[in-house]
């Protein structure tokens, strides 16, 4: 880290956070500058903060990092992109790995239904909420356990692997019987009592970026899993709150190149949540793709309208199965499959 | 809520929404303008969304609520201000309450040093963190189950009352054998399971706003804590996330005024975490206060360049205990008391 | 409009709100709902806040706007999209139009040599900085009428029309007698005495979106132009202001296919402003182009690690060719050229 | 500034970096860490950029900068805080300046009693809007010159210096005929042309922030006047663009604090703009003057809901005189008068 002093530091102060640097177990390296000194202290601080207390200290202005905070996500540590593998479907692979499904499973007819026409169309992985995390006590929790086993039959009927959402520690042993792949949520990015317990289960694990979530933040979450023991752990942005309101959330696909260029592990893209609204799905789909993104999650309902929750973003299995096929043009021409 | 439908929407179309309105319990109130028709749906839409919905529909622009979403928050259902007892503390009251200690409880002679000079100074609650929520898997994590017994040990040397964090469904209970408030974190503002726990508990809550909460989502998570028979519910701003880096996050003490407006409960304002930064937390702290809050939450620690989390914005105790002498005027200036 | 009146609002209130709203011009349209009653404003209310004020009277509690406030710049009254011609050049039709160059014109040779290689790449316009908004009044300032010189001599040579910013109203005469397009700086968005004068003037104006401008609020800065008797706007997305840090701001691709359903102006995309940095450019270009944008600003330098602003951001003319060759690929995947 | 270069820079490319800070002006000082090797650039960065774009290397990682990028403005060049004195009122000393009146001047009688009772209720200071900058073009634009002799009429009779907006550079001198305090709106904040042109008037000059312009940005705007050779810079915070929407902006209070640490210049708040809503004015009102700030800006308007511009936020004469003498106590409390 980079320690600033303020102007007019005296060589004692100086003295004095140099002890302080090296009673921590770093070596610090000291700059005089024409208008400050600042203090370099080096040593592996990835993972570490005590130097930041420092900044309580009457002579610093500012304690400011140099390396990264993650370790186990970094693409320092590990070179070549991870890929997680699901029931035969390869997730960081050239093929772009497309998940649909309804928001919320609602009933064994809807699941069915959109099951098969989002397996008919090319989807690789089946999405739907059993537990549902609602902004609002009054509105539809999801069917929770029969959600569950509605969605497994979903699988053997289709042989698509499952995707669904576990909501608290104590729920992801029951949760992990059924899904493929654990989801958290967006409004759990930072439970991190539900990190270490997803990290214990071995299950592969897709973390979706919370609406205030620094990429930095993120990798931080991933590593919680990956220092657990869960190496399959596959990134999803998701949109990002911000000052604009045409759409629900900003979706972010700075995201991913930053991402590539800092983690091995896999990105996906949910243009339903970021968008909020169906007629903007496409368009941003095509974008994540053409962006990099190694898969899209995408919300297909049949009735959208009547959906007990997320309709206004919700797809009709036709509009998916179009989407399909200008992705896979998309795809072609970044070298990539569908 | 207003269903507002694209220029051109046939009689036909505005029928069959209408219909759908009326399917959905509400009563459809046509209303045709010179570029657009809107439809308004009356009705008790509070906690519904099945309306917005419609919005997938090919005539519906956009469907927009009218009403607040949260009931037994609003202040349209409660008109006196809720004032939450604990241990002979009235917090809501005319006294502004100030509840102060360590990040973390970090030793028994940390935490009885801290509890016994902000007793001193005027606190009339102790604060200290057992569990901690650490964005690095790396960095310390709280003591844990042996951090309460020495947050109890602190209450019966002190006799001041305790707010200490829970983080997780499966800890509340032993939480809330030590605690006399349960604090809910900014990161698990929407963790739904854990909200639904400290509704059962019937121990007051501190709900903490997150870092990207609106303020109809904050009062949509205290709803979830009221409409599960918990009415002891305490807000506190915290700061959220904006451009801004110069501040850890940006107090929002607009929050203060518009909550008053819409809600009954009390509101604290803590402006340690919303500044991250010492040399702030004083000027925050009067102007919260000069804003209307019902108290702060402030960070002290003996020795904050030493603190295993947050040293950058603890206060020494002899600068809390002049924060205390200096924020009694203001508070006296606005009619209350500290 | 729709005024939303407090609960418990008396009959006589009612009727004074409606009776100001005929005053205005509007037709009130009283709706008693089960909790508060709603008075819809029928009438125009495009370009019009006059019903805003309505919000300062005790009994109501909110007025919201049902229409968007811009008419010219609306896909209602204009369905099909504007193309910009300039030289040969069409903006807005099938084919993607690329506009590259220097982010200043710092030398005859830089730009000489930058205007050659762009166009042997296949950039169809010229960009180039003469007059230099900078943050800092220590930076430099740009060539100012001698690089709008310098950028003639690059058109005479390469056949490229020009687009090079102007930033005051006096300087208006002054470069639209050099360069083919204006551009509206992000910082300018909201200078309305320079929007009145760029639409006297008559030449295309590319009208960049401000760091915090809603989308709405972008269109009404457009509307100033088209109102103002100059059809030719285009508008161009270039990254707004939000938390995250790890790029220099968000571009914000979602505004695509939101503008394409609100709008007919055509849209273009800056990935280098809206990135910060040279390495996420080609995934953002590729994106923009993905998710239907009609062209894109591109800053290309010799020597980017000594470029006087904004070295970070460019890319090499090596670089640059080679993303123009995988960009057309994704341009004819979504059926447009390149 | 620091250069972080890439893990596993060669020695080679570590040496090219040493030679071109060398080149730039900078002595290097290179330290070697465990994982990355860093390069000090020590000399003096204040306003320069050059050394940015570095970053533009293959082995670059970032480069930070140390030194606040502002000089003239810094509280390390001029200790002492600026008192800015215009017709006999200081602002920046003890007292709390309050500057009041209409959003917009509208008529001379509304005008003229507006003037009337703010200085009857205590203001030092008369606003009023001459020239508007309005969001939409439809929107009422302001008297203009018109409005500008009106505000000398209002000084005549009530002896109180006036404060105005001048939103472009060729009407700064029709402007200072009439002003005694030139007001650059939040829109211009990074309108360079127009910072050049009042800091050649010489005039007083409130400069607001932008509604996303950060603290560091905001002081090199300000730097633009002081080091064009006026040094009568009052800041003025009037909201910031966040998420949340229950107010119009979020003013953001933490900046005086920042402030009063980093500059000089003398702060000011604006709780009308601030929060778009009367309700609210009152508690951030109070709570800008707890925090230290130098002065308040407040909409006033005999009747606000007929009011031509911001009715919403405009406060009735006698709730200002309210408000006054519930300020009064509060300055007194933080050893301020008003």
């Amino acid at each position: 880290m980079i320690i600033v002093l303020k102007s007019g530091a005296s060589d004692r102060e100086i003295d004095e956070v140099a002890r302080r640097v090296r009673a921590l177990g770093y070596s610090p390296h000291v700059i005089r500058g024409e208008v400050r000194t600042v203090i370099g202290a080096v040593g592996d601080e990835r993972g570490k903060e005590d130097l930041l207390s420092l900044e309580n200290l009457e002579c610093v202005e500012t304690v400011q990092r140099i390396l990264q905070p993650f370790k186990l996500a970094s693409r320092e540590i590990k070179r070549e992109p991870t890929v997680v593998r699901v029931n035969g479907v390869a997730i960081g692979g050239t093929k772009v790995a497309v998940m649909a499904g309804p928001c919320s499973v609602e009933s064994r007819e809807q699941v069915l239904e959109v099951a098969s026409k989002v397996k008919a169309a090319g989807a690789s992985v089946l999405r739907g909420g059993a537990f549902k995390p609602r902004t609002s006590p009054y509105a539809f929790q999801g069917l929770e356990a029969e959600g569950l086993k509605l969605l497994a039959e979903a699988k053997r009927e289709t042989g698509l692997p499952v995707v669904t959402e576990v909501m608290e520690p104590e729920k992801v042993e029951l949760v992990a019987e059924y899904a493929d792949i654990l989801q958290i949520g967006a409004r759990n990015i930072q439970n991190f009592s539900l990190l270490k317990r997803v990290a214990e289960s071995r299950r592969p694990v897709l973390l979706k970026r919370g609406m205030a979530t620094s990429i930095q933040e993120w990798l931080l979450s991933a590593e919680y899993i990956l220092s657990g023991g869960n190496p399959n752990v596959i990134l999803c942005e998701r949109g990002i709150r911000t000052f604009e309101t045409t759409t629900r959330f900003t979706l972010d696909l700075n995201a991913i190149p930053v991402l590539k260029r800092l983690t091995h592990l896999p990105v996906l893209v949910d243009p339903s949540h970021g968008t909020g609204h169906w007629e903007y799905v496409e368009a941003m789909a095509r974008a994540g793709v053409a962006a990099g993104a190694d898969g899209l999650l995408v919300e297909v309902h049949p009735r959208p309208a009547e959906a007990l929750s997320d309709g206004p973003q919700s797809l009709k299995p036709e509009r998916f199965a179009e989407l399909m096929s200008r992705l896979r043009r998309v795809a072609l021409a970044v070298d990539r499959d569908l």
